[in-house]
């Protein structure tokens, strides 16, 4: 705390890095708590590379790992990227030597995140990453440090604002996925190869790590039941509308008595839900605790200015010397993570089916619906035009998924059913 | 860190230390940092009061200073309330002795927190208070810790759950305040002195904490522009709703060149608002940073569960050894708090007019107001069953306070006009 000056290093300068350059020399005396901030060295993969912001009079060096070592940081900031590789390499280093890290990359922690922690604590450094979930708005800090004093029973929320802006757009101008789609990639909302985002690979990652912070187990993204937004197809969007839905990315990871279940899927929200409501880019959390009810808190995901800010946040945190575990419970206690098996899982569903357009089909369909143990809540048929068939959708009462597949199965096989039988689940929150 | 026990002492044993001793006693292990939270001390008004709760094998003091100097606890925690009296002079006393502190109470940070920070970082040890503001949702430590990183421009939302239960029920209920704040007091929702929530202190003592925080500037409740809800009439209620608003008792900081305005009052809110949405006793909250952006927080205001679990997150922190200025910049270095006169403040405005059902009243008015120069946004007139007069409502552009105050004195003395027009503001949020 009697340091009067904090020496950071920058690995990765792209959007967020330059963010970073840019606050700490707009903020020159950004000394949250008592020590000023300085760079003192970068590290990107081209340093001749054209940027929007000045690096010519900072130290470079073209290996990352130099700048983690370097004997002239004491922070070292990492925003490479990508689980392995250079990041890793970069973080291990630091951690190596005993300096703080400070990082947004969200893969490198829901893939690695247990060992780095032991790692990080075995030195008695922090390894903090506010940036990597939900960008500027501070789930990771309220789970790690808000929510010690409760049991956390459930997070769910729209972690992705890639696929909240698609589906937000879809919505709003009846347009499809992959039309919207190019305009985002386009407008650089969306990466030229856009499969982490819209393949629900990013939001697994992020809901890993908030899983991880709220159950006080490690990080588990290999058990993350996974599906995108890349199927989703407008005549969803429009018959749950119908239905008095929205469709959401949702990621959720919850505990029972039996374990933990961590998923990410499109799914139907009611449209009164603050969850439905969260349109554009918007990130939106909910949290649901013993004693403390639910938190909802919502903001911007991404974004240079917004991720930025939760970087420096996480650089004033290390200033404060806190000593406390990177993931709520010290790396040596983590609750092993078991695992709920998705099949036994209960959901609310959504299924829609094309059908032949001739007498019995319905009865066809509920009977073995019937059949299989599904019940039925509510039913809609509406006339489509063009169709090649006639979309019936109906939603059921809370099934086991095992149950359900098994029924998707059978009606797939009626000659009367045009095509697999589509699924969406149905929010419980 | 290295502390395997922190001895925790625990002033006023109501709702909220009721809690935080079943959260303890629960959570026999809970040691966040390493260290164990063990209740070494105890004190209240009465030893003998009945309790949900047994304090028959904890130490007790009679004096909660006593119990704060006393060398049996490390962590002192304040749930007596009062800005002054024993409240005060027992976190004087624990803080004097370098003993951290942790306090749920509002009015003593409202009226007092500067001079306790600057205190306590004399003494080199925290003083926390994320209990005194939405109970378990973490509003301070959001805008203490994960907004360093940002400028704060607002923060305005929901901070009473009393008057948001009150103001929820009479617009779900068509019944009076009156009659819905007695049936509040009957079920324990509202006190029986219920000044300090309807009358907008409560409210007031919190925003003043959150622009402290906010700002970076020092707590001055002093300054605080206060209307509580007990002149919110149900007919208010209804013509708000024709119009596609809410009534909401908001409290708000904003900062600007001119300085600081911190604001307490019922203002209406579009009802597609998520403030609008947030009913029942929740608390909501936007905070808007020049880089982050708007973020939107809501939970549970009070109640043991959730504001117990504040305590003992702040608790934790303590165990930490963070060491952070209480009001994000150090107590020395605190900006200073320049107030804004309200009377310069834009807002856009309701007016609600009782007058005489004749010809040319509702020229008179508009002409009056024309003159003064208020310009009218919408209008809206409404047949009321009974009433001694016929109501007319209006909203207005954006117009500084002066002005309007200036042509509702002149309209209250139109010889049409049966009452002093009834003038509320409309959110800019």
């Amino acid at each position: 705390m009697s340091k009067t000056e904090w020496r950071v290093g920058v690995a990765g300068l792209g959007t967020v890095g330059g963010g970073l350059l840019n606050f700490l020399s707009d903020r020159a005396g950004f000394a949250p708590a008592g020590g000023k901030a300085v760079v003192t060295g970068v590290s990107a993969r081209s340093r001749s590379r054209p940027r929007p912001f000045d690096i010519s009079n900072l130290p470079w060096f073209d290996d990352p790992v130099e700048l983690a070592k370097s004997p002239d940081i004491d922070i070292f900031v990492e925003l490479i990227g990508g689980s392995d590789g250079p990041a890793k390499a970069a973080v291990e280093a630091a951690l190596n030597v005993g300096k703080p890290v400070v990082t947004a990359n969200k893969a490198l922690i829901a893939e690695h995140g247990a060992e780095l922690a032991a790692l990080a604590e075995s030195k008695g450094v922090p390894l903090l990453f506010e940036a990597a979930v939900m960008g500027g708005t501070p789930a990771v800090k309220m789970l790690r440090e808000a929510m010690v004093g409760d049991d956390v029973k459930s997070v769910a929320g729209i972690l992705n604002g890639t696929c909240n802006y698609i589906l937000s757009e879809m919505d709003s101008s009846g347009r499809s996925f992959a039309d919207v789609l190019s305009e985002a990639q386009r407008l650089g909302y969306a990466e030229a190869d856009p499969t982490m985002d819209v393949g629900g690979f990013d939001a697994a990652h992020k809901i890993s790590i908030l899983a991880a912070l709220a159950f006080g187990c490690a990080p588990n993204y290999a058990a993350a039941e996974i599906e995108g937004i890349d199927q989703v197809a407008l005549l969803d969007i429009q018959l749950a509308k119908d239905l008095g839905y929205k469709i959401k990315l949702i990621a959720s990871a919850n505990r029972s008595d039996e374990g933990v279940l961590v998923r990410v899927h499109p799914t139907l929200v009611a449209q009164s839900h603050p969850l439905a409501q969260a349109g554009g880019a918007l990130n939106a959390l909910f949290i649901e605790g013993t004693r403390i009810g639910r938190i909802f808190i919502q903001g911007p995901g991404a974004g240079s200015g917004p991720t930025a800010a939760a970087v420096a946040a996480d650089i004033a945190d290390v200033m404060t010397a806190a000593n406390r575990p990177v993931f709520q419970a010290p790396a040596t206690s983590l609750t092993p993570f078991t695992p709920v098996d998705p099949a036994r899982n209960l959901s609310r569903a959504y299924l829609r089916f094309l059908v032949k357009d001739e007498p019995g089909v319905i009865a066809a369909v509920s009977e073995t619906l019937a059949e299989a143990g599904v019940s039925i809540e509510s039913f809609l048929q509406k006339p489509v035009e063009n169709a090649e068939g006639v979309p019936i959708v109906l939603t059921t009462h809370a099934v086991a998924e095992s149950v359900l597949t098994a029924a998707i199965d059978r009606i797939a096989n009626l000659s009367v059913v045009l095509e697999r039988p589509r699924l969406l689940r149905i929010a419980r929150i």
